[in-house]
């Protein structure tokens, strides 16, 4: 996906979210805004937004000296997501169609997200998704794909919403890779997290080596690539990786909630919907 | 009132979409973004966002030559907002406080506001803000200085709520002069929206002289600073009034709704909150 002009006021939203997240220093906050103003000119329209992003936080990093200002709410996140896994797996036990029922739930965590401006209360917003309509939904497909394949190469999102693909991939049932991001951003999952959020139970993790908030195939290490490149179904979480993968030509199934407008534009669908989406299918 | 590091993504969301309104070209809106974008570093805090906000509406003049993208929107919001003046007057006309309910209509006015991102409805937002209860409410103190006033100077905003200003210098009934913008900036009145308002007939229109979408003392003309300085009442309407005015030593009556965080933050109130707020009373 192509970025479009209204992520660039989002950019600046988000850096300041992040520069007050990382500093109290007003001065600081300001040379953060003054630093990513002075980017745009140099912001092609032809690259993701996530590679963007990944110039937002490095500029906060390098201001204010903090490499991870979501470290202590990605734990809480993480946390709060565990103490709602009994009730989850007691909601899945009884679904009628588990594989749908851990599907939503692992599209309900990508709620978690404090990259766009959007509040949520993880358990009112599970609640809601698991009976919310699908504005887009590839399930046979994907249940298809589930069945014959023999590995899965899961890409994550954020930390928190980790915990809840545990649970979607316990009931995929198959060998999965769960991809990680390399560095700290935003509050997207590292090893550390995926390794906090149990995945290491059900799931082999590596890093997908890219430091943007997304997965941008350019910037990816070669184990990752490989992997991607052979992997018989693709899961790609939220939509920082959706930005990086919507035009890529392999078959991957897309979960997510469509949080932003531009999201949404590029998707055909309507902010808040929620999208099961499969590209590429044979 | 200061500029907050809010209103700095807020310039670039209404960059683009006056830039959007004022061209078509995806080329010229970007650069519209990266002039904005460049212009940050020299945004000292310690100026009010209307003086900003002139910078930006230059930069989109500069960049597509569209000196007024929002005339054919304030035209349409005259028109509309003249269809609710009979029922307007009747509801006036049957109100047990006349004056206070011309008030709200004024300050449900400003609702047309094209420079915030808050889309209304008109008619619904009239009587809603009819019985909403004011967040801060200096009525009386208003009501007795209209009393002993000869002449009033009554400092305009948008384009639309200027009809319904009208309809508040009836009620009081006394000399008013009405402040108007120098240019088009925003969807703000000029003279010619004031006179198509039809305020030529209950008021003197004179401009501020100020080309930002606010009242900037050091911008503005002889002419209003001398009525300014010697009028028996102000009355300041909308936001950008009141980022120029909040911290004047003079008596003022801000009439205005919160449309923004940031001016909700400065007046101590919620966003979406009614004020009648007097400063420097006697």
């Amino acid at each position: 996906m192509k970025t479009y002009l209204e992520c660039i006021p989002c950019f600046m939203q988000q850096a300041l979210r992040a520069g007050k997240m990382s500093t109290d220093d007003v001065k600081k906050q300001k040379l953060i805004l003054d630093e990513v103003g002075k980017l745009i000119p140099s912001f092609s329209m032809e690259n993701t937004p996530a590679e963007y992003g990944s110039e937002v936080y490095r500029i906060i990093k390098e201001i204010t000296g903090v490499a991870d200002p979501y470290k202590q709410i990605k734990e809480v996140s993480i946390k709060d997501a565990k103490e709602l896994i009994p009730y989850l797996k007691e909601v899945i036990s009884k679904s009628d169609n588990k594989l749908l029922t851990a599907i939503r739930i692992a599209i309900a965590g990508n709620v978690i997200d404090f990259g766009v401006d959007v509040p949520f209360s993880l358990k009112e917003d599970i609640d809601k998704l698991l009976v919310q309509d699908f504005a887009i939904n590839d399930f046979n497909y994907f249940k298809s794909a589930v069945k014959k394949a023999k590995n899965i190469l899961y890409i994550g999102d954020n930390a928190g919403e980790s915990v809840f693909d545990k649970l979607l991939i316990e009931e995929m049932g198959k060998k999965t890779i769960y991809v990680v991001r390399e560095i700290p951003i935003i509050n997207d999952s590292t090893y550390e997290d995926a390794i906090n959020s149990d995945l290491g139970e059900v799931a082999t993790i590596i890093s997908s080596g890219v430091k943007a908030p997304g997965t941008i195939l350019s910037q990816c290490n070669a184990k990752f690539l490989k992997l991607f490149k052979t992997a018989d179904l693709v899961i790609s979480k939220g939509q920082g990786n959706y930005e990086g993968l919507s035009d890529v030509n392999r078959p991957i199934f897309f979960l997510l909630k469509a949080k932003c407008e531009v999201i949404a534009k590029d998707l055909r669908v309507k902010k808040n919907d929620i999208v099961l989406k499969g590209i590429n299918l044979v």
